[in-house]
C-alpha cells in the first residue's frame, strides 16, 4: 500500500492525498451519523485526467473507489467501510463552470461544484438551474448526478436524470467517456449518460456534466395551506395543475406529527395548524402581483381550512424554511426510522389511511412524521415513538419497514424515491425489487467493472 | 424452418403467421422504398406471454426477430434483410389501454397502439398525451419508443424518452421485465427502462409502457411569422422562451427553398414567404383569446417581416398542415439525401451559414430543404439537385453527407437527432461516434443478446 499511496501522491501532489485520521474524519462519518467508516485515504484530483490516472493506479493496485461528492447521502452511499483499504476520492477541486451557452439553455460543470454554486452561475447569466434541496449549499453536482436527485421542483422540471444533457466519466478501467454534447434530441444509439445516472458511483467516477437551464422566473407565488385529509390535499394537486399547467413548480405537504415537532424546535413559526398542510409554489414570467392575483382567484373557489399566501420576498423565504428544516430539525429530535418512499399519486391516499393504520395498530403511540413532495407521490415518512425499557429503536427497524414496505409495494410503489440505496437499503432492494430486475443491472456491473473496485459493498 | 414455423403458428394462430408474399408484402418494404426485405414470415402475437413464448422458440431455432411497429422508420430500422430467415414480429394486435389513471398523469398501452389511440385515449379522460410527429396515424408507441421519437412538442415535452415513466419489456431469452410502475421518482438502483428506449429492437421486443400524462391544454395561439436569417430565428426563439417559458410548445422553421417546394405542391397555401418562416406555437390553461392577445402584445414588440396569427381553429390547423405535409410534398418531389441533423441552439445560425456555403460550393445549384424543429435545434436538411448525365442523385450520398456531417460534428451535434440510425447511417456511426462509446453500447449487446437475434444487421 506504500508503492500505491506514493504514487497517488506523485500524481496529485501530496497535499491532495489525505492519509491523517484528522484530516479525513470529514469523508469518513456519513451525514446522519449512522455509518463510520475507515478509509486507506482521501484523494482529491485535481483534474479529469488526474482522476483517470488515478483510477487506473487503484486497478493495478486493486484498491477499491469510493466517490465521496458533498458527503450528504441520507443511505451510507458514499461511505467507505471499516477496511482501512478503500480511497474516497473526491472532486471537491474540480468545480469549474467549464462553459455557460445561455442561448442553448445549457452549463457544462465539474462534478464537484456545489448544487448552490450551479444555481448561482445560471442566475447570473438570467437562467434557472431548477434542482433544488434542502442540502443544496454542500451536495455536489456529481453525488446529485449519482443517486439521481429529486428535490422540491421535480413535479416542473423533473430528476437530476431529466436536467441532464451529457455527462463525462472516468470508466473502471480509467478510460475517459466524453458524452458532454448539450444537444435536446440525439438517437445516434444506446443514451449512454442514463447508465451512469443513479448508479451511486458503482459503474464509474463522474466527473463532469451537461445540464439544462430554463427561464429564470420573475414571478413566484407561494401558499401554505391547511386541508383536513391527504384526499383533499391530491385534488387540490389536480386542480391545480389542470389551472396552472405547470406553472405549479412545488406542492410539498407536512403532516400533523411533522407540525408538531417544528412547533417545538421552532415555536411562533407556523402560522396555523392542521391535519395536513400544503405549501404550494407557483412560478411564472411576468410580476408577482398578478400570478398572486391568479393564485387568489383561484383559491376563491376552493374551501381551505386554513390558508395565507406570502405577500412578500421575505414571508415566501419563511413559509420555505418551515419545510426546508425539518431533516434537521428531526435529526435534533432523536432517532427515527426514516423512509424515502413513492407511489403513484393517486394512491398516495391510500397509502397513508392503510399503512398508517397498521403502524397505529401494531406500535401504539407511534409518531408518523410524514413530509415531502406529494406532487411527485413521494413521502418522506419517518417512524419514532418511546420504546418501553428504553431499548434501541432500530431493534424495530426491519419490522417497521416490513410493515411500510409492504404496503408501498402492493400500491406499485418504491423503497427509494430520490435517496438512494447506498448502505442502508440493500436487503430491501433484495426483498422488494424483481430478481430479474437486479440480474440486468448486476449484468452491466459484471461487464463495465469486472474487478468490483466502484464503490463495492453496496448493492450492486 | 417447418418446424419452427408450424411451432409458432400453433402458438399464436396459424391466422396471424404471415407466409404468403401479398400478406407479408405491407411489412417489407420501409416508408421511403429505400429497402426492400425479405423475411421469413411475419408474425403477430396476441399477449405479451405469446411474445414470449415467440422469443423463446426463435432463440430455439435460432431464428432472428426483426421487431417492427406501424413501419414508418425513415431510416430502414424495422425492415428485415433479404435472406428470407428473419422473422418480423408486429405488435399491431397488441393495442390496449391497460390503464389510466388520471389522478397520477400516467397511462399504460400496449406496444401496438398507434400513437394517435393514445392521443385520443388521453384526450378521452380530460389529459394530454404530448408526442406528435407526422404520422402519427400510423406509427405505434412500441415505435415510439425504440426510436426515442421526437416531433414538434419537445421543446416543451421532452421526446419519448422523457414521457416514459415505465416498460414490459421481452428480453432475447424470453423472459419478461415488467418495469411498467407509474412512478415521478424512484431510486432502486439502475432505470433499465432507458436501455431499451432508442435500441431500435437490437436488445429485447417492448411490449408496453407506462407513459405521462399532462392537463389537457384549454388554449392555444398559434402564429407563422417571416424573419431574414436564422439569427433573428433563435433571437425569437429566446426572446419567447424568455416571455412565455414552457407556454412555449412549438417552435418549427421553415426554409426559403423548402417554402418553394410548399408553393409548387400547395399553390395559394403559404399565406407569404421570406428566407425563414417561423411555425409559433403557444399553449396553457384559460382561454384562446387571453393567450392569442398575450403573443399579439409580444409580437408588437418584434419587427418581423411578414406574419399572421392564427383567429380561429380552422386557420391554426391550415397553418400546421403547410408542416406537417412537408415529408410527403418531398416524397413527391423526388429523391432528396436526407439528414436529421441536431446542434445546439446556439450553434443552428452557423450551421446554416457555413455548411450551406460549402454544399453550395460543392454543389452548385443545390437546393437545401432545411425544416423542422429549430427549438430543440434540430433541422431535417435534405439536399436535392438536377445532377448532370442524369445520373442516380445517391452517388453523390457520401460526399454529401460528409460535408454536412463534419460540419454538424465541428460544432457538438449530431447526424440521427430523432430519426435514429437503422440500416441508413450505420456507417456514418462508425465513423463520427466516438468508438468508446460504440465499444459500451456493443458491451451492453453482448451481454442481454449474445446470440445476437434480436434485430441483426443494425447497427449494434
Amino acid at each position: 500500500m506504500r508503492d500505491f499511496l506514493q504514487a497517488v501522491a506523485a500524481l496529485i501532489g501530496p497535499a491532495h492525498l489525505l492519509t491523517d485520521a484528522a484530516d479525513t474524519a470529514p469523508y469518513t462519518l456519513d451525514w446522519r451519523r449512522r455509518y463510520q467508516g475507515l478509509p486507506l485515504a482521501v484523494a482529491l484530483p485535481g483534474s479529469t485526467a488526474e482522476a483517470a490516472e488515478l483510477v487506473k493506479l487503484c486497478r493495478r493496485h486493486q484498491v477499491a473507489i469510493v466517490p465521496q461528492g458533498g458527503n450528504t447521502s441520507t443511505c451510507g452511499a458514499a461511505t467507505p467501510d471499516a477496511s482501512g483499504r478503500q480511497l474516497v476520492v473526491t472532486m471537491r477541486r474540480l468545480r469549474a463552470v467549464r462553459r455557460l451557452d445561455a442561448d442553448n439553455n445549457a452549463i457544462t460543470v465539474e462534478a464537484g461544484a456545489t448544487l448552490r454554486e450551479v444555481q448561482l452561475a445560471a442566475e447570473q447569466a438570467g437562467r434557472l438551474f431548477p434542482l433544488s434541496l434542502a442540502s443544496e449549499g454542500s451536495c455536489q453536482i456529481g453525488g446529485n448526478l449519482s443517486t439521481n436527485a429529486g428535490g422540491v421542483a421535480v413535479l416542473r422540471y423533473g430528476t437530476m436524470r431529466e436536467l441532464t444533457l451529457g455527462l463525462e466519466v472516468v470508466l473502471p478501467d480509467g478510460r475517459v467517456l466524453d458524452a458532454l454534447a448539450g444537444l435536446r434530441k440525439d438517437t445516434t444509439g444506446l443514451d449512454l449518460k442514463q447508465w451512469f445516472i443513479g448508479a451511486e458511483g458503482q459503474l464509474g467516477l463522474i466527473t463532469a456534466a451537461t445540464l439544462k437551464l430554463f427561464p429564470l422566473p420573475s414571478a413566484r407565488a407561494t401558499a401554505l395551506i391547511g386541508v383536513d385529509d391527504i384526499e383533499t390535499a391530491i385534488r387540490w394537486l389536480n386542480g391545480l395543475r389542470q389551472r396552472f399547467d405547470n406553472r405549479l413548480t412545488a406542492f410539498e405537504v407536512i403532516e400533523a406529527d411533522c407540525q408538531q415537532a417544528i412547533a417545538r424546535h421552532r415555536p411562533g413559526q407556523l402560522p396555523f395548524t392542521a391535519p395536513w398542510l400544503l405549501l404550494i409554489e407557483l412560478s411564472d414570467g411576468g410580476d408577482d402581483a398578478a400570478l398572486n392575483e391568479a393564485l387568489l382567484d383561484w383559491l376563491a373557489g376552493q374551501t381551505p381550512r386554513d390558508g395565507v399566501v406570502a405577500q412578500s420576498e421575505a414571508e415566501r423565504r419563511k413559509l420555505w424554511l418551515l419545510r426546508e428544516e425539518i431533516s434537521e430539525i428531526q435529526k435534533q429530535d432523536g432517532p427515527s426510522i426514516k423512509h424515502d418512499i413513492a407511489v403513484p399519486t393517486s394512491a398516495l391516499p391510500q397509502l397513508v389511511r392503510d399503512c398508517g393504520a397498521a403502524l397505529r395498530q401494531a406500535y401504539p403511540g407511534v409518531r408518523i412524521v410524514a413530509f415531502g413532495h406529494a406532487g411527485d407521490g413521494n413521502l418522506h415518512y419517518n417512524i419514532s415513538y418511546t420504546r418501553p425499557g428504553n431499548v434501541d429503536l432500530f431493534d424495530d427497524e426491519p419490522a417497521v419497514n416490513a410493515i411500510v414496505y409492504d404496503h408501498v409495494y402492493r400500491l406499485g410503489g418504491t423503497l427509494a424515491a430520490e435517496h438512494g440505496i447506498g448502505q442502508l437499503k440493500p436487503q430491501w432492494l433484495e426483498r422488494y425489487k424483481d430478481p430479474l430486475a437486479l440480474e440486468l443491472m448486476r449484468t452491466l456491473k459484471a461487464a463495465l467493472d469486472p474487478e468490483r473496485l466502484m464503490n463495492p459493498g453496496k448493492w450492486l
